[in-house]
Formats: C-alpha cells, sequence, structure tokens
C-alpha cells in the first residue's frame, strides 16, 4: 500500500473521578497505552493522535464543598483552575506522543461529553475514534459509563471501545 | 517501539443477505478495507487477520422453499452447500491477504452470530475484534443489527465498530 495521509485517530480523554488522584482516568491511559502498542506499533509517521477532553461545566464548579459559596470572582478563578487542570491531564499524552515521535493535537471543549465528542468528529472528521470505557457489568450500566455506547451509535465514524482491564479496576467499580 | 508479535485483528465476517448477491455483505468488506487502509497501512508484518464466519444453522437451512420437504439426504447436502458457500466467503478475504502479504488465518463456526464470535474471542484471545454494522437508526435497530452492540458489550478484547457508509446502503437499508 503506498504512502498516504496518517491514519487521524482521536481520541477522548478524562480525569481520573478518584479523589486526590491526579491527571488522567485508569481507562483513558489504558486506551491510550494500548492504542500505541497495538494500532501504531513501530509506524509512527503513519498515525496522527487528536486528544480532545471535554469539561462538564456543572460538576466541575460544585464539586468542592466551598464552591458553594463562591462569588463570581470565586467562580471565574475556579473556572481558570479547572481549565488548568484539563491542560495537565492533556500535557501527559501530549508528552508521551513528542517522546515517541507520533504527532498530536490536543483541545478543550466544554459540554455534555458525549454529545461534544460526537459533535467534534463531525467537524474534525477523524478516521476513527477511540473511547476508554469502565467495563461495568449491566446492574452498574444503568447509571454509568453510557459515552462510549452513545459515541458507537452516534459518531460519524469507526469507534474503537476499549475497557478497563479487570486488574485495573479500583474498589469501587465506578470509580476510574 | 520495540518489534513485538503482531496485532491479532479477529474479523467478523458474513454473506450479503440480499438475494441472489454473491459473497460478502457490504459491511464486512467495508470493515475489511477499511481496516487495511487506516490500521494495517504498509506494516503489513505488524498484523495477522483472523476472520470467523459464523453460519446460523436454521436460517441457511430453511431459506429455500423447497428445503421445507428436504429428506434428510438433502438436508445433509444443504449443509454442504452452505459449507462451501461458507468457504467461497473466506476465500475472498484470505485471497485479498495473500495479495498484500498481510498473515491470516480463516474459519467457520455455526450458531448464534454474537454468542460465537464473544465465544471465540475468549478461546483465541485476539488483541481486536472488527465487527461491520448496517449502521440503522433507532427504529429499525430494535429489530435487525444488534451483533454488533452485543460485542462491544460482551467481548472480552477492544472492539471497533464501523458503520456502513451512507452511500453504500442499500435502497432498503435492512439489506446488506
Amino acid at each position: 500500500m503506498a504512502a498516504t495521509e496518517p491514519t487521524r485517530v482521536m481520541m477522548a480523554v478524562n480525569e481520573s473521578t478518584i479523589k486526590g488522584y491526579p491527571h488522567a482516568s485508569i481507562s483513558s491511559r489504558g486506551a491510550f497505552e494500548w492504542t500505541l502498542q497495538k494500532i501504531v506499533r513501530s509506524n509512527a509517521t503513519g498515525f496522527k493522535l487528536l486528544f480532545l477532553h471535554v469539561q462538564v461545566p456543572d460538576e466541575d464548579g460544585f464539586d468542592d464543598m466551598d464552591s458553594i459559596y463562591a462569588s463570581p470572582e470565586d467562580f471565574k478563578s475556579l473556572k481558570n483552575r479547572d481549565r488548568i487542570r484539563g491542560l495537565h491531564l492533556l500535557e501527559y499524552f501530549v508528552n508521551r506522543c513528542h517522546e515517541i515521535g507520533v504527532a498530536c493535537e490536543a483541545w478543550i471543549k466544554s459540554g455534555d461529553p458525549k454529545e461534544v465528542i460526537c459533535h467534534e468528529v463531525r467537524r474534525v472528521q477523524p478516521d476513527l475514534l477511540v473511547v476508554g470505557s469502565r467495563g461495568l457489568g449491566p446492574f452498574q450500566r444503568v447509571f454509568v459509563g453510557t459515552v462510549s455506547e452513545f459515541c458507537v451509535k452516534h459518531a460519524e465514524c469507526p469507534v474503537i471501545t476499549i475497557k478497563r482491564k479487570a486488574d485495573e479496576t479500583p474498589q469501587d467499580p465506578v470509580d476510574d
């Protein structure tokens, strides 16, 4: 097969939900490392990774107790803090790509993750979307973890769903 | 990244449902060509493709009107004919792989496709499962095309779902 444009792989990445745990979620890191190892392999120039982090405005704003009493000024600095956290999250993935010579781009959007991811797929038109998933059982899935299912149905490109491995699952399977 | 074992990609392939239409379904061929072009790319030795075709015993046996009156002998020859059709289907994919120098294996199993695919994933332990999907809307999805959804939830490896492109969709979207 002749050399062509690199395969553009969009990866939706998020922060860990575990309190005090820094940076990327278990499923985001797992999906990223799997993609490098099993898809990109030694063909670093054949791929370009596009990292999208979607921040959920309300959840982030009211996660800390003191934010309930936040003045407009506090709220602005809080939003700024969120943005900085988001940049740190993306920095993790961008640095890994630079280390191994895979081209990448990264950006932050705000909104409902499943809607924003599908919107960004329409806008950016990647060849492939990679979403990590907590891989919960049928009972938990009713309440959480529907982002990957929504993307498989609605994203206008092929979608890889990568479940978290059993040995990476924290004590409470809802954590990530 | 150091050279390692090839990435083993299992592809579930099926026959077209369109009457008189020979060989592989639109979504199987689409998923296969997409995988070669966007994942394997020029790195033919980095991948091994594992083609699984699941034959549905009852549907195949009673698809032709005359099979309702089939004697045990007729039924045996019918099953034989099915096996030959299945081999022809797999031959299409195996020949393409040989042309481009990608290692492959292919086999036929009988049963409920979604159950058999997930069972074969547990047995063969591929790195990745590729399933084509008709990409139907929410209304049609109630009645057909749940194989890919089942595999995303239950297969014990990452799963790529590749929807058929809009311009490849036949007149009746239930056809494939």
